[in-house]
């Protein structure tokens, strides 16, 4: 096998356009250099060959099962999470105090986009620590920190998330679970949890759920919503393991991919109730979870690249090997058969899947980056900085979230394409990329979502600060580009959409007052690819500008043919699936509501 | 369960829009009336619903085992093919002198639809053994009609088609399965074929397998290629059955989907040869193969339809019944939740699917009227009629076959998401329909080679008399479209991308003696899209037009609601995506060939 990522293209994207190393000259990240970083690497692609990607497709087919009111999942994740633990991998980018590596943010992002490419479902795991981690590093007081924190860090605890009820997936202002005040000052909760990845299982010593709930008498909707620990083990004062929590599995979810991450249904209280520990203050555990959510959100959206990624070297791959057909040239039958990689429809689906699965991992880096500058410029009390990067990374988190799950799915499509017959047969894994992708427009708040957090808040918050921040950015790509010979077109043709775009948004708000907000908001999904498709062909560009740069001293034809390959995707992108956009955009700024007066009685 | 089909619309599309009942006075169908397609609908729902839905997930969960050198099929499935097989449905589009019962083809159709949208799987083996009685029924000789045709039109027999090999899936060109010339006349073949749906089972009393092969010092390429009958068990004289042939199961293969139809791999003679009846002349097969593949490839779409259209609808009752949120102006978190299908984002998803499962719907029933009328013209000695049939029969091939596979698979991707992290488990059927669909770019022809056939072939031949008269019928409708006040605008849309299309296929054709016929070729598939969304927005004007002209004289409430939303979705259509074509023929009408010159060490 293989094929997970290429590490060539990761350093360029790093160190070559976005200048990884530099963090390491801010003061929290100067322990750490490029050598450090790409030792991590080394050890980060050793473990995902050796120990994530073997047991990939087994636990697809075997999936975690209910046995006895326990999960039962293959020995082979917990050996895989074990070495991963045991390497520090979850503590890579907590602080140095928390017991973490004080790596920066892209480099810990790098190294989970390395894990998931590899596997996915067991990547999951520790994704879902570091997520409950981090909230608790924020949020949690100082004996919180010290009971749960260092070993989610250290491994030794896992975490999950739970919000969702059966009743209430996207609508939270809905959850009925109950957290009841008592008389020791601690809560008891009573209430079901539906669709809680890692719920239960025995791949590490304990489970911190962080659990959204209500306590009675509290606000109506999202304001009455509180946060709690609530662990599966009670954890003693001296950090020693006591009584079981009344947490119980109620069952498993089976789901069409995904499907080595135990998906599952808690039922919490159902005895004496569950002991739960309030986060923070009451009434905000809402704001607590979305503070966290801009991570997550990239987080998911890096997942949908892994699996576009390594999708796209397993079709490389086959079409190098598989051979299929003649040139139309070629009408001698005897001929020897070409790799299909020389037919051009096949080169198409290659280099679409090439401009999504990198143009993906280029968001995603990118956006990393920010959170380290976010951090640097917080503890360097550079308060303008720190809105700028704040700013940026708010417009982005929407379509780093969705851009990948939308075309990174298109990407595993083809991949399948490129196999054939073979590709739609579960002995090669394609098609378990493409299953298990279908999920990232579903969790973590769903496509539509996105939409309406994109054009429904970001676009307009702080007076349209974020956009116009985004905006200017993307200029100074443009301007940059126009200035090189080979990239003036693409760069022209960038300006022109980026144009296009800022025109459609105006002409959009310009008819609130008249049409309404849920005029507005109607076609707020269609906004979401189409800003998403500037948004990335920016990141094709800003890598074509390094590459027109780094090409002109090179030495070897690897490298050579690498810049190159770098610069046509960029023009692809510009000619092939830019354009598409601008139809898209003609529709929108009509504020067209047809689909939302479309009368449910003519269905 | 149900949510098959909507019974509605298929009596508008055929009754409404198609005026199927005219066919009944045609001699070759006076026999039949509505009345009787009434009454087989009426069975075939009923079976549908009784016999082949109940066991879809099951047969998709549990598929075909391979035990001992056989294949082990749950029962579910020979109860239901037996049930069909008795009622005579597998004979129903054969002549009365064949024992078939001679029903319009659209007839058939429309039953094959409702059928595969139940399941998909069970569905898939009638097709395939009309397939091959098809191709018996005009290339076989006598003896070989009434030895295999008969059985496999009362379903005793079931047949399969062995073109594909391992190294020769697209390229049949390459293909070395020998057949090798007796001293008896007879021909004993070897070689091993891949990919055979319905390869071995016990279904059917036997199997009568179709094999491509070639004969020993015969022409090299596609002219060397033979086709011939390889029963698994010979056949007597007198009809009952002999030996057990030469061929053997090697294995089977596991898809993603569609899992229910067994899909083997098949060695033929690798003990003492098998035995095969050489079909009509030497080095024919493939002309025999690809005149019997207009109607399989109608046939792959009316499939990827079906799974579109169950899809929809059960995403339409889901999104009927499930509450969540509240709309934007509803600020009372004590307020009761909505059905989602209040929710804009939700509306569209499902008008989307209306458009992409009903406009499959009327093409591929478009599509099997025109054989009908091809039919009706033989016999009535209708040259010219006949003539005009076949040429918009051939160009509509490629598009029936790969537009429905393209968008139907779009359709329940939405189908999923309406239904939210439900629709991604297998408690949902939509995953199911979703992975089935993935199938229908890659069999019978994939997606590219589609794309080459529309563009390579059907465009050009007879000095373009196809695609002329094509755009001549979509003009008709244009102008028809035209003098209602409701359609005119998308009557004028469409003749704007009808004229685009042209334009483009001209300026296409004109640059071939400059830039070569590979430049022409290179994003055929693109070309395949496009030329796709022209037809069925054309489809979707037929239906507004008669839909306006019906809804003068309603009555009642259901029906004003029906024919309005009909109306409604072509408007959908021509505003949401018909326009997205117009950047592809921008692109197409420059020839670029940056694809096929992309050099591959650049990836």
């Amino acid at each position: 096998m293989p094929h997970i990522y290429n590490r060539r293209d990761l350093s360029f994207q790093l160190y070559e356009v976005l200048h990884a190393e530099q963090l390491c000259q801010a003061p929290r990240y100067q322990d750490h250099s490029k050598e450090v970083i790409e030792q991590l690497f080394d050890l980060a692609e050793r473990m995902a060959e050796e120990l994530f990607q073997p047991h990939a497709a087994l636990v697809d087919e075997h999936e975690p099962v209910f046995k006895e009111g326990k999960v039962v999942i293959n020995p082979e994740v917990k050996r895989a999470l074990d070495a991963y633990n045991e390497s520090g991998l979850t503590a890579a980018s907590f602080d140095f105090e928390m017991g973490g590596m004080q790596l920066p943010y892209l480099v810990s992002q790098s190294m989970t986009f390395i894990f998931a490419a590899a596997n996915v479902s067991t990547a999951a795991y520790p994704m879902l620590s570091v997520g409950v981690a981090n909230l608790l590093s924020v949020y949690g007081n100082k004996e919180q920190q010290s009971k749960y924190l260092k070993p989610l860090i250290e491994g030794r605890f896992f975490g999950t998330m739970c919000l969702s009820e059966t009743q209430a997936g996207s609508s939270l202002a809905d959850i009925k679970t109950q957290a009841v005040l008592q008389q020791d000052g601690g809560f008891l909760l009573q209430g079901n949890k539906m669709w809680i990845s890692g719920g239960e299982h025995d791949l590490s010593e304990n489970i911190i759920h962080l659990v959204l709930a209500k306590i009675p008498g509290g606000q109506a909707g999202v304001k009455g919503i509180s946060l709690f620990i609530v662990p599966k083990y009670l954890v003693n004062d001296d950090g020693s393991l006591g009584d079981r929590n009344d947490v119980v599995l109620a069952g498993l979810n089976h789901k069409m991919g995904y499907r080595g991450t135990v998906n599952t249904v808690l039922n919490f209280g159902e005895n004496d109730g569950a002991k739960g520990f309030l986060v923070g203050e009451e009434g905000k555990g809402l704001n607590y979870m979305f503070h966290m959510m801009n991570e997550a959100r990239i987080g998911v959206g890096m997942g949908a690249t892994s699996l576009a990624y390594t999708g796209y070297l397993h079709a490389l791959s086959y079409a190098k090997e598989r051979r299929q057909g003649r040139y139309l040239s070629q009408k001698d039958p005897a001929s020897p058969m070409i790799p299909i990689i020389e037919h051009s429809d096949v080169k198409r689906m290659l280099i679409q899947q090439k401009s999504y699965a990198e143009g993906g991992l280029a968001l995603g880096l990118y956006c990393a980056q920010l959170v380290d500058l976010q951090r640097i410029a917080k503890q360097a009390g550079d308060a303008d900085g720190l809105k700028q990067y704040t700013l940026l990374l708010d417009i982005l988190t929407p379509i780093a979230k969705s851009w990948p799950s939308e075309y990174g799915l298109r990407a595993n499509e083809q991949a399948i394409q490129v196999h054939g017959g073979y590709g739609y047969t579960r002995d090669y894994p394609v098609e378990r990329f493409y299953r298990d992708n279908r999920l990232n427009h579903i969790h973590e708040g769903t496509k539509g979502i996105q939409g309406l957090d994109l054009l429904g808040r970001k676009v307009t918050q702080y007076e349209g600060a974020s956009a116009k921040l985004l905006f200017t950015e993307i200029m100074h790509s443009v301007e940059q580009a126009k200035a090189i010979d080979d990239l003036s077109t693409y760069a022209t043709a960038l300006q022109k959409h980026l144009d296009l775009l800022m025109q459609t948004t105006q002409t959009m708000q310009q008819k609130i007052p008249s049409k309404g907000m849920s005029a507005y908001l109607a076609n707020a999904t269609l906004y979401l690819d189409a800003f998403g498709h500037v948004v990335v062909a920016w990141m094709w560009l800003n890598q074509a500008i390094c590459a027109t740069d780094r090409i002109q001293a090179v030495v070897n034809d690897d490298d050579r043919a690498f810049y190159q390959g770098k610069i046509k995707t960029c023009m692809y992108f510009m000619t092939y699936e830019l354009p598409a956009i601008e139809t898209t955009l003609a529709l929108l700024s009509q504020s067209d509501t047809q689909c939302m007066d479309f009368d449910a009685s003519g269905f």
